[in-house]
């Protein structure tokens, strides 16, 4: 097939190229002089304007965006409203918050545009190890795409699926996220027990790497904290500082619109701010309301 | 009535400070010389040994023990045994755990001696306002002590009484600590919230002031709270670390034990752990972890 | 002064009846014909449609909403701002979220009227002990108000105050209540432990009794969980099931967007929506994939 | 090598059975028959006796113990003290609390019994995948016991390491089902999520399959995940309760003694004990406590 890829990142320039790989057409478009040439060597055609993708590509055209999620979804996609014609296609292959996706989808039919949503998965490896998409959209629409939905994940037959209407690709994936931020905690506490129980001197890298074979807890997750902790067993020179990109928020927050009670994952998303926080008012306080009333000390600053 | 005081630190002294106030007679013991004369100026008749306190109060005996908990009661027990007589009664009034003052209860009783758990709480305070005490102990032996106890409460019939059993006192003391711990998490948090939203330039003192007065949350540990907050408002000088003594972590364990879910009191603990991490290796490993899948940058420390 | 009240439920007759008894004119409207004859013989004068109540008050206009959060607020303000004129006054004395009464208090100011918000914490005790008010809007506003604020505080100088802008009493409010879901908890799961301790068969309306004096965890939600627990010891007929009504909600989305870690406020909301769930997905699946991987027998419904 | 099986249930049975397949001799004991029978069909050489199993052994002797933790393995080992000689040596592969796994340890030192502790993961799939085996012992004895252990893992050199000395196995294997925890319950909430939001009408087997490949969040578990949601994807007629087998608590309380901030290990116990809970008397408490100060309505049983 031939499709547009919109935004040459590392997502995006891994992804178009692995279509390339397959043998798939990809015109890609980025702001960045840079990026385009990075593409152009990985066997993309490179164009600088939205309207120049537009024209290199055949009706009904395919565009696949791989912007950052919120305001830059909405640019991209009012710059190519008055460039598509109905029957087109416009695939989010970011992470963007479900309910705008519906919206979205909404507007861009009454245009007879159809609007799909890709919620991937798979990170840095995906290029060669493929992506696992989960797929929201009109069912006949997501069927003639199938053929980059195949290129992508790891066999045509495997690690994607249509699982609904637009948007309900992006929510699969936003819990996917959820899921994968208790996860993280669960292996993050359980390593961190060990360390601190130091009279074992156990090695944290050979535990990991004897979980990764026969274990209940074996999983792609433990084979990257495998690397990690054999590459750096002390996890020295980091900072124990952990960023969240907004899914484990969205998830959080449509569990509890939806009554669900979700502790681990809630507490995993807390556990990140919580690493962000070296100065807690909280904590202060509470060292203060004990020396108001038991006369503990207060540690100085 | 005439008692032995042993254990003459900050509870202890204010404790017998407050029976003598209230015409009882306190002989008091402590190893330190500072902490006796202290005493004695609070009325109390010093003493350097337990053998010369055993000496000076009428049979049968009553001796209060407010040393810390663990082995030193353990120690004091045995130091007290081959002085005591069938009849006597020894109080714990500390934070024993309830299982060993279980353990220390049947081992009295084959002497024939009494022994009453007092879990004693009001801190600094209680000289002046009066403890809470949660009495556990046989019911002819907690009745002959009721003048001490309503001495030592707010008010004769109130603040005080028998809970049940030898250990159902300090059991009942360990959970109210649990309470407590959960309790001043939450305002802990409440007022980091609003100290996080700058723009109101809320002034968190006023607003504790403002809650004590017919608000559903108002408290003594609010009433704290607003001291803490008008002496210190922005709590300058303070750590953010948050020692724990025990009872949080008995009450996390005994909740465990007894199958119920109880994941405030339980997080509450937590955050006091978490508030002396400074440097968590899971929130290392998390942020490890996400530079190998994602590629995410990770902050040097 | 003179007011005008909306909403003669239970919290707005109680603050009408208030007013009244404190010397204070109040008209007051509600729909309902039961709530506005209820409301007369309280000495508030009925009136049946805004535009009557309007009438019947001095300019400048002093009206007080105390109506369901949500679409109510804002049907109410389009119902009255054509009646209203530059320099009329609108206080939402109700549970409002703070965005909503921030973008209400622009609004209206474009149209010279001044937005005042009160949180008023005090439940149905309320009318017999006075008001806590967390009050936002203009200092010169709220100082025109004074009087009706000392009216229903507990005292002329206590229990009340301006703690900023328009939207600071909402704000404030908010999390209040958080901190009051948190405190909640922590007592619940603290008697459920004793609860469930059986073998010192404790009497928990004795404990709450006792704990009210002198002790640490006195507080006036432990008042109300002493009568509770004494009315009714066995809690025989309550259903174990927890409504919430949004603060809360509002609390915990508020402290993740401010990068506040609030484990024990979020917590005591999840345990909220467990409590309603009796039929849990999650549980569900836990059991089978403990039947899958251990073989582990699934309990039949 | 030959070697003693004590217990043959399921994973004693299994474990034995995969060691015949891969030419070793092991004699097995178990009290129940019907379990010896089934043994003799997979190749067990089945004895009624401890007695007997020693002496069909060559010294030095290997037992491996597979028998339920606590006092179980304490009597198995009292029974075959006086039975064993120095040079001998026993296994614990079950799921013991590693002080006990060290105590014992340290006693049949004394008497020149090597204790190896094998925390054994994998269940009923061990049998044709092979078992992930974390030994602690010392580092002799291991060694030669070398050949057992390659032929219980998935592969020789994969899947099982001695991880330190007699204790640290069992430790090892405990913070391993205590991650096993968090990660069941950061799958079973996503899919809780994605079950409520009944609009998207997702097909939680499909999606737990396309996870499966390419996705960050692939696991075993998820494989297992898979398998129940295909084959009931309703959960239908199994009940919300999950029990749990001693190895979460311990983590939990293993977690809080070492000072370490586990949370979402922490959570995932309290939501097993959660689920149990079919009357709760804390909610019930907080519904009591709702209707004291707001006269919200409870709901009756």
């Amino acid at each position: 097939m031939e499709l547009g890829m919109i935004g040459l990142g590392r997502m995006g320039a891994n992804m178009a190229q692995r279509l390339v790989q397959r043998g798939h057409r990809v015109v890609g478009f980025d702001p960045g002089a840079q990026a385009r040439e990075r593409a152009a060597q990985g066997g993309i055609e490179p164009v600088e304007s939205l309207a120049d993708m537009i024209e290199r590509l055949p009706a009904p055209r395919v565009v696949w965006m791989m912007v950052p999620a919120g305001d830059p979804v909405d640019r991209t996609i009012a710059d190519l409203l008055p460039q598509l014609a109905r029957g087109d296609t416009i695939i989010d292959g970011g992470n963007s918050f479900y309910k705008d996706t519906v919206r979205r989808g909404t507007m861009l039919a009454e245009h007879g545009i159809a609007y799909v949503d890709s919620g991937t998965s798979g990170g840095v490896w995906g290029l060669s190890e493929g992506y696992s998409l989960m797929v929201g959209g009109d069912e006949a629409v997501v069927d003639r795409l199938r053929p980059i939905f195949e290129a992508l994940a790891p066999a045509a037959d495997r690690g994607w699926g249509r699982v609904g209407p637009t948007g309900a690709g992006h929510f699969t994936k936003m819990v996917h996220n959820g899921i994968e931020y208790g996860m993280m905690q669960a292996y993050a506490e359980g390593f961190a027990i060990m360390q601190k129980r130091a009279d074992f001197a156990l090695d944290l890298g050979q535990i990991a790497q004897i979980w990764r074979h026969g274990s209940v807890v074996r999983s792609w997750l433990l084979d990257l904290s495998a690397n990690a902790l054999e590459e750096n067993p002390t996890m020295a020179g980091i900072a124990p500082y952990v960023s969240d990109s907004g899914e484990g928020r969205w998830t959080v927050a449509e569990a509890i619109e939806l009554d669900v009670s979700a502790p681990v994952i809630t507490l995993s998303l807390l556990e990140r701010l919580r690493s962000r926080e070296d100065d807690s008012f909280a904590d202060k306080l509470l060292a203060a309301m004990r020396a108001q009333f038991g006369g503990h000390a207060i540690r100085k600053e």
